[in-house]
Protein backbone atom coordinates (compact mmCIF):
# COMPACT_ATOMS: atom_id res chain seq x y z
CA UNK A 1 0.00 0.00 0.00
CA UNK A 2 2.97 2.17 0.65
CA UNK A 3 2.95 3.25 -2.99
CA UNK A 4 -0.95 3.87 -3.55
CA UNK A 5 -0.78 6.64 -0.46
CA UNK A 6 1.88 8.56 -2.22
CA UNK A 7 0.76 8.70 -5.05
CA UNK A 8 -3.31 8.66 -3.93
CA UNK A 9 -4.39 10.49 -7.47
CA UNK A 10 -2.32 8.77 -9.68
CA UNK A 11 -3.55 8.83 -13.37
CA UNK A 12 -6.72 10.43 -12.20
CA UNK A 13 -7.67 7.51 -10.04
CA UNK A 14 -8.60 8.36 -6.02
CA UNK A 15 -6.76 5.29 -4.82
CA UNK A 16 -7.26 5.48 -1.25
CA UNK A 17 -11.06 6.00 -2.01
CA UNK A 18 -10.92 2.90 -4.07
CA UNK A 19 -9.64 0.26 -1.59
CA UNK A 20 -12.02 1.84 0.61
CA UNK A 21 -15.01 1.11 -1.89
CA UNK A 22 -13.27 -2.43 -1.72
CA UNK A 23 -13.14 -2.84 1.59
CA UNK A 24 -16.79 -1.57 2.38
CA UNK A 25 -18.03 -3.96 -0.05
CA UNK A 26 -16.09 -6.70 1.94
CA UNK A 27 -17.88 -6.13 4.60
CA UNK A 28 -21.29 -5.56 3.08
CA UNK A 29 -21.10 -7.60 -0.52
CA UNK A 30 -25.09 -6.27 -1.00
CA UNK A 31 -23.43 -2.89 -1.84
CA UNK A 32 -22.40 -4.78 -5.19
CA UNK A 33 -25.66 -5.31 -6.43
CA UNK A 34 -26.22 -3.05 -9.29
CA UNK A 35 -28.95 -2.68 -11.44
CA UNK A 36 -28.16 -0.45 -14.63
CA UNK A 37 -30.81 0.97 -17.10
CA UNK A 38 -31.73 2.86 -20.21
CA UNK A 39 -34.80 3.66 -21.63
CA UNK A 40 -35.22 3.88 -25.36
CA UNK A 41 -37.30 5.17 -27.73
CA UNK A 42 -37.77 4.64 -31.64
CA UNK A 43 -37.89 7.92 -33.53
CA UNK A 44 -38.49 6.94 -37.22
CA UNK A 45 -36.98 4.34 -39.40
CA UNK A 46 -34.19 2.48 -37.76
CA UNK A 47 -33.36 5.62 -35.66
CA UNK A 48 -33.80 5.25 -31.74
CA UNK A 49 -32.51 7.36 -29.18
CA UNK A 50 -31.91 5.81 -25.35
CA UNK A 51 -31.25 8.00 -22.29
CA UNK A 52 -29.76 7.26 -19.29
CA UNK A 53 -30.57 8.64 -15.72
CA UNK A 54 -30.28 6.27 -13.15
CA UNK A 55 -29.44 3.21 -11.87
CA UNK A 56 -29.80 1.07 -8.32
CA UNK A 57 -26.49 0.50 -6.36
CA UNK A 58 -25.06 0.84 -3.17
CA UNK A 59 -28.35 -0.27 -1.66
CA UNK A 60 -29.74 2.68 -3.05
CA UNK A 61 -31.71 4.24 -6.04
CA UNK A 62 -29.15 6.77 -7.65
CA UNK A 63 -29.24 9.10 -10.42
CA UNK A 64 -26.38 10.12 -12.86
CA UNK A 65 -24.42 13.63 -12.17
CA UNK A 66 -25.87 14.36 -15.77
CA UNK A 67 -28.50 12.45 -18.06
CA UNK A 68 -26.86 11.30 -21.26
CA UNK A 69 -28.65 10.44 -24.95
CA UNK A 70 -27.25 8.72 -27.42
CA UNK A 71 -28.60 7.90 -30.76
CA UNK A 72 -28.92 5.29 -33.62
CA UNK A 73 -29.47 4.66 -37.06
CA UNK A 74 -27.86 2.76 -39.90
CA UNK A 75 -25.59 4.02 -42.75
CA UNK A 76 -27.40 5.68 -46.38
CA UNK A 77 -25.88 1.86 -47.55
CA UNK A 78 -28.36 -0.13 -44.84
CA UNK A 79 -31.08 2.66 -46.05
CA UNK A 80 -30.86 4.79 -42.68
CA UNK A 81 -30.67 8.09 -42.60
CA UNK A 82 -26.98 7.93 -40.24
CA UNK A 83 -28.40 10.06 -37.29
CA UNK A 84 -25.69 7.98 -35.45
CA UNK A 85 -23.88 4.55 -35.21
CA UNK A 86 -25.29 1.26 -35.88
CA UNK A 87 -26.38 -0.67 -32.72
CA UNK A 88 -24.16 -3.29 -33.35
CA UNK A 89 -21.35 -0.34 -33.27
CA UNK A 90 -21.91 0.06 -29.63
CA UNK A 91 -20.54 -2.95 -28.78
CA UNK A 92 -17.10 -1.91 -30.16
CA UNK A 93 -17.50 1.11 -27.84
CA UNK A 94 -18.22 -1.00 -25.12
CA UNK A 95 -15.93 -3.30 -24.96
CA UNK A 96 -13.25 -0.78 -25.53
CA UNK A 97 -14.53 1.81 -22.62
CA UNK A 98 -14.61 -1.01 -19.81
CA UNK A 99 -11.03 -2.70 -20.93
CA UNK A 100 -9.82 0.93 -20.79
CA UNK A 101 -11.44 1.96 -17.51
CA UNK A 102 -10.01 -1.15 -15.83
CA UNK A 103 -6.65 -0.45 -17.21
CA UNK A 104 -6.67 2.83 -15.10
CA UNK A 105 -7.92 1.57 -12.28
CA UNK A 106 -5.29 -1.50 -12.03
CA UNK A 107 -2.61 0.53 -13.01
CA UNK A 108 -3.04 2.74 -10.33
CA UNK A 109 -3.83 0.43 -8.22
CA UNK A 110 -0.35 -1.23 -9.00
CA UNK A 111 1.51 2.72 -8.66
CA UNK A 112 1.73 2.38 -12.68
CA UNK A 113 2.10 5.62 -14.47
CA UNK A 114 -0.06 5.62 -17.56
CA UNK A 115 0.79 8.06 -19.95
CA UNK A 116 -1.50 7.28 -22.78
CA UNK A 117 -3.77 4.41 -23.67
CA UNK A 118 -5.51 4.07 -26.90
CA UNK A 119 -7.27 1.05 -28.79
CA UNK A 120 -8.58 0.48 -31.94
CA UNK A 121 -11.92 -1.99 -32.22
CA UNK A 122 -13.24 -3.56 -35.43
CA UNK A 123 -15.96 -5.86 -35.45
CA UNK A 124 -16.06 -8.75 -39.04
CA UNK A 125 -19.68 -8.98 -39.68
CA UNK A 126 -21.25 -11.11 -42.24
CA UNK A 127 -24.92 -8.86 -42.89
CA UNK A 128 -26.39 -11.85 -44.69
CA UNK A 129 -27.41 -13.30 -41.18
CA UNK A 130 -29.40 -10.22 -40.24
CA UNK A 131 -30.12 -9.85 -43.80
CA UNK A 132 -31.75 -13.76 -43.35
CA UNK A 133 -30.39 -14.55 -46.62
CA UNK A 134 -27.38 -16.95 -45.59
CA UNK A 135 -27.36 -20.32 -46.88
CA UNK A 136 -29.06 -23.06 -44.73
CA UNK A 137 -26.27 -24.80 -42.92
CA UNK A 138 -23.40 -22.02 -43.78
CA UNK A 139 -23.08 -21.09 -40.08
CA UNK A 140 -23.42 -17.83 -40.60
CA UNK A 141 -24.39 -15.95 -37.33
CA UNK A 142 -26.37 -12.88 -36.96
CA UNK A 143 -24.07 -11.03 -34.72
CA UNK A 144 -19.76 -10.44 -34.84
CA UNK A 145 -17.86 -13.25 -36.20
CA UNK A 146 -15.08 -11.57 -34.30
CA UNK A 147 -13.94 -8.17 -32.67
CA UNK A 148 -10.78 -7.09 -32.43
CA UNK A 149 -9.02 -4.64 -29.70
CA UNK A 150 -5.97 -3.34 -30.42
CA UNK A 151 -4.33 -1.24 -27.42
CA UNK A 152 -1.54 1.46 -27.32
CA UNK A 153 -0.25 1.92 -24.08
CA UNK A 154 2.48 4.04 -22.98
CA UNK A 155 3.50 4.25 -18.83
CA UNK A 156 6.18 4.42 -16.48
CA UNK A 157 6.63 0.15 -16.20
CA UNK A 158 7.91 -2.07 -18.11
CA UNK A 159 6.73 -4.18 -21.25
CA UNK A 160 5.33 -6.99 -19.00
CA UNK A 161 3.98 -4.99 -16.17
CA UNK A 162 1.91 -2.71 -18.69
CA UNK A 163 0.81 -6.05 -20.51
CA UNK A 164 0.29 -7.46 -17.17
CA UNK A 165 -2.67 -5.08 -16.59
CA UNK A 166 -3.92 -5.18 -19.66
CA UNK A 167 -4.36 -9.11 -19.26
CA UNK A 168 -5.76 -8.03 -15.51
CA UNK A 169 -8.30 -6.08 -16.77
CA UNK A 170 -9.51 -8.63 -19.58
CA UNK A 171 -10.02 -11.01 -16.39
CA UNK A 172 -11.96 -8.45 -15.12
CA UNK A 173 -14.07 -6.88 -17.28
CA UNK A 174 -17.80 -7.13 -17.57
CA UNK A 175 -18.23 -6.38 -20.80
CA UNK A 176 -15.52 -9.14 -22.12
CA UNK A 177 -17.58 -11.28 -20.07
CA UNK A 178 -20.76 -10.14 -21.59
CA UNK A 179 -19.75 -10.82 -25.03
CA UNK A 180 -17.52 -13.43 -24.92
CA UNK A 181 -19.83 -15.93 -23.01
CA UNK A 182 -23.81 -16.31 -22.85
CA UNK A 183 -26.00 -13.01 -21.36
CA UNK A 184 -29.49 -13.85 -20.77
CA UNK A 185 -31.72 -11.64 -22.46
CA UNK A 186 -35.07 -11.47 -21.66
CA UNK A 187 -37.95 -9.42 -23.86
CA UNK A 188 -41.44 -8.41 -22.59
CA UNK A 189 -43.72 -7.00 -25.11
CA UNK A 190 -46.19 -4.74 -23.89
CA UNK A 191 -48.83 -4.01 -26.94
CA UNK A 192 -51.26 -0.96 -26.93
CA UNK A 193 -54.85 -1.39 -26.10
CA UNK A 194 -56.13 -0.72 -30.14
CA UNK B 1 -45.29 -6.43 -52.90
CA UNK B 2 -48.22 -4.73 -53.55
CA UNK B 3 -48.84 -3.10 -50.04
CA UNK B 4 -45.02 -1.95 -50.00
CA UNK B 5 -45.50 -0.24 -53.14
CA UNK B 6 -48.06 1.50 -52.11
CA UNK B 7 -46.55 2.86 -49.45
CA UNK B 8 -42.96 3.58 -49.91
CA UNK B 9 -41.87 5.36 -46.88
CA UNK B 10 -44.17 3.56 -44.19
CA UNK B 11 -42.71 4.09 -40.58
CA UNK B 12 -40.08 6.27 -42.55
CA UNK B 13 -38.45 3.46 -43.84
CA UNK B 14 -37.66 3.30 -47.37
CA UNK B 15 -39.25 -0.02 -48.39
CA UNK B 16 -38.46 -0.34 -52.16
CA UNK B 17 -35.18 0.19 -51.29
CA UNK B 18 -35.00 -2.30 -48.32
CA UNK B 19 -36.05 -4.77 -50.80
CA UNK B 20 -33.46 -3.51 -53.53
CA UNK B 21 -30.61 -3.50 -51.06
CA UNK B 22 -31.34 -7.19 -50.40
CA UNK B 23 -31.82 -8.18 -54.05
CA UNK B 24 -28.29 -6.82 -54.35
CA UNK B 25 -27.15 -8.84 -51.86
CA UNK B 26 -28.45 -11.61 -53.39
CA UNK B 27 -27.08 -10.86 -56.45
CA UNK B 28 -23.46 -10.16 -54.88
CA UNK B 29 -23.33 -11.82 -51.44
CA UNK B 30 -19.89 -10.19 -50.75
CA UNK B 31 -21.56 -6.99 -50.25
CA UNK B 32 -22.73 -7.84 -46.99
CA UNK B 33 -19.39 -8.28 -45.48
CA UNK B 34 -19.03 -5.45 -42.80
CA UNK B 35 -16.64 -4.20 -40.79
CA UNK B 36 -17.43 -2.01 -38.45
CA UNK B 37 -14.82 0.27 -35.95
CA UNK B 38 -14.54 2.60 -33.03
CA UNK B 39 -11.43 4.23 -31.75
CA UNK B 40 -11.00 4.64 -28.16
CA UNK B 41 -8.67 7.38 -26.08
CA UNK B 42 -8.38 6.90 -22.49
CA UNK B 43 -8.83 10.62 -20.69
CA UNK B 44 -8.08 10.55 -17.58
CA UNK B 45 -9.52 7.70 -14.45
CA UNK B 46 -12.00 5.42 -15.70
CA UNK B 47 -12.99 7.72 -18.74
CA UNK B 48 -12.37 7.60 -21.96
CA UNK B 49 -14.26 8.13 -25.41
CA UNK B 50 -14.95 6.43 -28.24
CA UNK B 51 -15.20 8.09 -31.95
CA UNK B 52 -16.93 6.24 -34.76
CA UNK B 53 -15.80 7.88 -38.69
CA UNK B 54 -15.81 5.11 -41.08
CA UNK B 55 -16.33 1.21 -41.92
CA UNK B 56 -16.27 -1.03 -44.32
CA UNK B 57 -19.15 -2.55 -46.25
CA UNK B 58 -20.61 -2.85 -49.62
CA UNK B 59 -17.29 -3.64 -50.91
CA UNK B 60 -15.69 -0.41 -50.13
CA UNK B 61 -14.45 2.32 -47.68
CA UNK B 62 -17.45 3.86 -46.19
CA UNK B 63 -17.26 7.30 -43.97
CA UNK B 64 -20.97 8.16 -41.39
CA UNK B 65 -22.66 11.05 -41.96
CA UNK B 66 -20.55 12.71 -39.29
CA UNK B 67 -18.00 11.49 -36.67
CA UNK B 68 -19.95 10.35 -33.08
CA UNK B 69 -18.18 10.72 -30.38
CA UNK B 70 -19.62 8.92 -26.89
CA UNK B 71 -18.00 8.61 -23.16
CA UNK B 72 -17.56 6.81 -20.56
CA UNK B 73 -17.06 6.95 -16.87
CA UNK B 74 -17.97 5.38 -12.98
CA UNK B 75 -20.71 7.10 -11.47
CA UNK B 76 -18.98 8.51 -8.45
CA UNK B 77 -20.10 5.20 -6.27
CA UNK B 78 -17.98 3.46 -8.45
CA UNK B 79 -15.00 6.36 -8.17
CA UNK B 80 -15.35 8.01 -11.24
CA UNK B 81 -15.97 10.89 -12.30
CA UNK B 82 -19.36 10.58 -14.14
CA UNK B 83 -18.71 12.12 -17.50
CA UNK B 84 -20.78 9.74 -19.31
CA UNK B 85 -22.53 5.94 -18.73
CA UNK B 86 -20.41 2.97 -17.28
CA UNK B 87 -19.06 1.28 -20.85
CA UNK B 88 -21.55 -2.38 -19.22
CA UNK B 89 -24.74 0.30 -19.53
CA UNK B 90 -23.81 0.55 -23.35
CA UNK B 91 -24.73 -2.95 -23.87
CA UNK B 92 -27.95 -1.95 -22.96
CA UNK B 93 -28.58 0.91 -25.76
CA UNK B 94 -27.05 -1.45 -27.89
CA UNK B 95 -29.44 -4.08 -27.36
CA UNK B 96 -32.60 -2.13 -27.64
CA UNK B 97 -31.41 0.05 -30.51
CA UNK B 98 -30.82 -3.35 -32.63
CA UNK B 99 -34.47 -4.92 -31.37
CA UNK B 100 -36.06 -1.57 -32.50
CA UNK B 101 -34.09 -1.20 -35.24
CA UNK B 102 -35.33 -4.56 -36.75
CA UNK B 103 -39.19 -3.88 -35.31
CA UNK B 104 -38.77 -0.50 -37.61
CA UNK B 105 -38.04 -2.32 -40.57
CA UNK B 106 -40.01 -5.81 -40.17
CA UNK B 107 -43.07 -3.70 -39.58
CA UNK B 108 -42.66 -1.76 -42.78
CA UNK B 109 -41.84 -4.72 -44.91
CA UNK B 110 -45.24 -6.19 -43.50
CA UNK B 111 -46.63 -2.97 -44.29
CA UNK B 112 -47.82 -2.62 -40.73
CA UNK B 113 -47.53 1.37 -39.93
CA UNK B 114 -46.50 1.96 -35.96
CA UNK B 115 -47.57 4.45 -33.88
CA UNK B 116 -44.55 4.04 -31.33
CA UNK B 117 -42.43 2.06 -30.23
CA UNK B 118 -40.39 2.25 -26.57
CA UNK B 119 -38.16 0.32 -24.42
CA UNK B 120 -36.87 -0.20 -20.76
CA UNK B 121 -33.62 -2.09 -20.71
CA UNK B 122 -32.20 -3.33 -17.29
CA UNK B 123 -29.39 -5.54 -16.55
CA UNK B 124 -28.90 -7.05 -13.08
CA UNK B 125 -24.85 -7.11 -11.96
CA UNK B 126 -23.37 -7.99 -8.88
CA UNK B 127 -20.00 -6.12 -8.84
CA UNK B 128 -18.48 -8.68 -6.78
CA UNK B 129 -17.42 -10.41 -10.15
CA UNK B 130 -15.50 -7.14 -11.27
CA UNK B 131 -14.09 -6.44 -8.09
CA UNK B 132 -12.19 -9.76 -7.27
CA UNK B 133 -13.97 -10.52 -4.28
CA UNK B 134 -16.83 -13.27 -5.00
CA UNK B 135 -16.38 -16.16 -2.97
CA UNK B 136 -14.57 -19.11 -4.78
CA UNK B 137 -17.02 -20.87 -6.45
CA UNK B 138 -19.83 -18.92 -5.99
CA UNK B 139 -20.27 -18.49 -9.70
CA UNK B 140 -20.61 -15.04 -9.63
CA UNK B 141 -19.55 -13.98 -13.50
CA UNK B 142 -18.15 -10.43 -14.36
CA UNK B 143 -21.03 -9.33 -16.59
CA UNK B 144 -24.64 -9.02 -16.29
CA UNK B 145 -26.80 -12.06 -15.38
CA UNK B 146 -29.43 -11.05 -17.06
CA UNK B 147 -30.42 -8.36 -19.79
CA UNK B 148 -34.35 -7.55 -19.55
CA UNK B 149 -35.99 -5.46 -22.60
CA UNK B 150 -39.66 -4.40 -21.47
CA UNK B 151 -40.99 -3.14 -25.00
CA UNK B 152 -43.88 -1.14 -25.25
CA UNK B 153 -45.44 -1.11 -29.07
CA UNK B 154 -48.66 0.85 -30.26
CA UNK B 155 -49.22 0.25 -34.00
CA UNK B 156 -51.89 -0.64 -36.74
CA UNK B 157 -52.21 -4.27 -36.12
CA UNK B 158 -53.57 -6.44 -33.87
CA UNK B 159 -51.60 -7.98 -30.91
CA UNK B 160 -50.32 -11.05 -32.70
CA UNK B 161 -48.99 -9.30 -35.65
CA UNK B 162 -47.32 -6.59 -33.40
CA UNK B 163 -45.61 -9.71 -31.67
CA UNK B 164 -45.04 -11.60 -34.31
CA UNK B 165 -42.68 -8.16 -35.43
CA UNK B 166 -40.72 -8.03 -32.15
CA UNK B 167 -40.05 -11.65 -32.55
CA UNK B 168 -38.85 -11.43 -36.03
CA UNK B 169 -36.26 -9.14 -34.87
CA UNK B 170 -34.84 -10.87 -32.04
CA UNK B 171 -34.03 -13.60 -34.62
CA UNK B 172 -32.56 -11.49 -36.98
CA UNK B 173 -30.59 -9.24 -34.12
CA UNK B 174 -27.11 -8.71 -34.37
CA UNK B 175 -26.70 -7.52 -30.70
CA UNK B 176 -28.83 -10.33 -29.33
CA UNK B 177 -26.63 -13.16 -31.00
CA UNK B 178 -23.58 -10.97 -29.72
CA UNK B 179 -24.73 -11.26 -26.51
CA UNK B 180 -27.09 -14.93 -26.05
CA UNK B 181 -24.06 -16.90 -27.89
CA UNK B 182 -20.24 -16.40 -27.41
CA UNK B 183 -18.44 -13.75 -29.73
CA UNK B 184 -14.64 -14.22 -30.22
CA UNK B 185 -12.85 -10.66 -28.67
CA UNK B 186 -8.86 -10.88 -29.52
CA UNK B 187 -6.91 -8.63 -27.95
CA UNK B 188 -3.23 -7.15 -28.88
CA UNK B 189 -1.41 -5.04 -26.81
CA UNK B 190 1.31 -2.65 -28.47
CA UNK B 191 3.60 -1.19 -26.19
CA UNK B 192 5.40 2.22 -26.48
CA UNK B 193 9.27 1.65 -27.16
CA UNK B 194 10.59 3.32 -23.26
Amino acid sequence: MTVTQERPAINGVDVPTLFATLDAVKGQPEIADFKFRATNRWVSGVQSRSTYTGFYGAMQELEHAHATEVVSDHPAVLVGQDQGPAAVEYLLHAIAACLTSGIGNIASARGVELHSVSSTVEGDINLLGILGLAPEGAGVRNGYEQIKVTFHIDGDADEETLRGIVEQSRRRSAVYDALTNPTPVVIDVVVADQ
